[in-house]
């Protein structure tokens, strides 16, 4: 939800250092007194309480220029990951997506026909991994936009009650997983930059523009008893230091065990750790979670968890991530933080 | 929702064209399908079935340039009229708001302050009015934008039961009401424009920066047994139109009923009336009912009911609104459709 933001075009630090600002602001002193809200802005979706139930609440923006470019024409692949990115959301706090508004700014001279390829693609993710395009909204706009709004509600844990994950709960003793390879979308991003048309290349452009959201996954990890985890679509050093600071503990990450697409270590050799490191847009999950349930889960034959690291201190109020070598020397990761067009 | 679409920058009525084009697409074949979906794309807000219960889904954006002037610095006022155009939505279905997502597309050499002032007027008119900011996103845009998301439930019949306003639900023989003056946002915005300082004026500009989304009458409707409204954001006559459209019924407006603000006519003298019958953004609530509830409703001393016509004509399927003056005559209104910067 709100950590999906980029300053590429807008003038660098200053202009993260406003949107950083605007997302506190936006947070509010009376949003933490609200009994209706159970989670609130800082987790990849809003829990509410409503008069009928709890509800998950997200919305995600994209515009063209910064998160797309409207040139290279892949509406499809665009409309597709619009949805992706939303559906991801809801992924990362274990829920089921269920209604969707969409906002379209629309500038001067555009076709229908790009619309109709871009609504295939949102239609199609939604047919695929649940939700559906109930409303929105068409308004003129010099700069094109899609704004995706997405609601929600919470899968069962294993007695049936409606549960969640949040990012706040990682405890120390925790091991660190992801649930598939990371750093493709970024790769692909770069391979699509440079206009190589190498086979591997366009399977992680593929991996770029058709993202999984990892809806069932998620269900499973709430009923398996997991309660931490988040989405990886900003990078995923970045994106766990928000847990880390939310949860107050220090993370410990094994550069070793990221695991990385093997057409990533094809075509970028030993910048593909880079690429996985503080790549985003994977839409893979994270979480943190005791190893008796991850060893549970693996077990059932859940193959895509993967062990990366642990939660190895508590009482770090700003949270802390520190990333590894085969050595145990700590490595500090050449970028930090995902740049959605310039990868 | 879909609506409130404006073409002032992009090209005129081939950009309204498309406009109207994407608002079908987006209705898509497989909605009437669904049924989770109760009243869809077309109305105010759609109206879902979820897992807990129904609800009420509305979005409306606005974009620097085409519904509001960055350079005017009214960010107060422009916060409060964002927040009202999507409580006014839930007003017009008789609803009640819960939860609101906020997405801003910051440009370049934005400023905290800015905002700060913006989401004051947003605040402000959510806790007056209900509802509440509990997330959202942020990112760079070249232009300046703002996409609210609105979540709402239903309020109750005279049996307790949770009913809600439609557009077609419009029977012959029904009286057309509003629920207050009209015309008195586009005066503001025209005075706005002309850079008019008399005092009149003034209290026209603060109808366009200060609109009160009829929430409470719009449940009282619910309560009374009204079934069909929509709210007056893009002019009286063409929000009819789209009413009278989806009932498949004719109307006939008496223009000698249609109320004007005192100010409107003493600025604008005979041309008044064309701001009440064509200019938008006054959010008061528009609806058809038998006499006999109309009639309750004014005992009642709801004052603000003014009964301006009535629905003539049934089996028309793509709706008719007629305009007679003081001798019966049809009277063509000069401008159709309200574009939100020029009036």
């Amino acid at each position: 939800m709100t950590e999906s933001s980029s300053g590429t075009n807008s003038g660098g630090l200053g202009e993260f250092g406003l949107i950083s600002r605007l997302t506190e602001l936006s947070a509010g002193a009376d949003l933490a007194n609200s009994e209706s809200v159970l989670t609130g802005i800082g987790d990849d979706a809003a829990v509410v309480a409503t008069p009928a139930g709890n509800q998950l609440l997200t919305t995600d923006a994209i515009v063209d220029g910064v998160h797309f470019r409207s040139v290279d024409e892949r509406w499809y692949g665009i409309g597709w990951k619009c949805a992706v990115s939303n559906l991801s959301d809801i992924a990362a706090m274990g829920g089921v997506p269920d209604h969707a508004l969409v906002t379209l700014g629309v500038p001067p001279g555009a076709s229908v026909d790009t619309y109709d390829e871009f609504y295939s693609g949102m239609n199609d993710a939604f047919t695929e991994f649940g939700g559906r395009i109930v409303g929105g909204d068409v308004v003129s706009s010099p700069t094109m936009f899609v704004n995706l709004a997405l609601t929600g509600h919470p899968s069962v844990d294993a007695n049936g009650q409606p549960t969640w994950l949040e990012r706040s709960t990682a405890r120390v003793g925790d091991l660190v997983c992801v649930t598939g390879p990371l750093g493709g979308s970024a790769g692909g991003l770069e391979v699509l930059l440079s206009g190589d048309t190498n086979p591997s290349g366009q399977t992680l452009v593929d991996r770029h523009y058709h993202p999984t959201p990892r809806i069932e996954l998620g269900n499973r990890l709430v009923k398996s008893g997991v309660r931490c985890a988040m989405d990886v679509s900003d990078g995923l050093v970045g994106d766990l230091e928000k847990l880390a600071k939310l949860s107050n503990v220090g993370i410990r990450i094994n550069m070793a065990d990221v695991p990385l697409p093997a057409e990533l270590i094809f075509m970028f050799g030993n910048s593909a750790i880079e690429l996985a490191l503080s790549g985003g847009e994977d839409y893979e999950l994270v979480f943190t979670s005791p190893e008796s349930i991850v060893k549970e889960l693996q077990r059932e034959n859940v193959s895509e968890i993967i062990v990366i690291g642990n939660v190895n201190e508590g009482g770090i109020p700003d949270g802390k991530v520190s990333v590894v070598d085969q050595n145990g020397a700590n490595y500090e990761p050449i970028r930090k933080g995902w740049d959605h067009l310039n990868g």
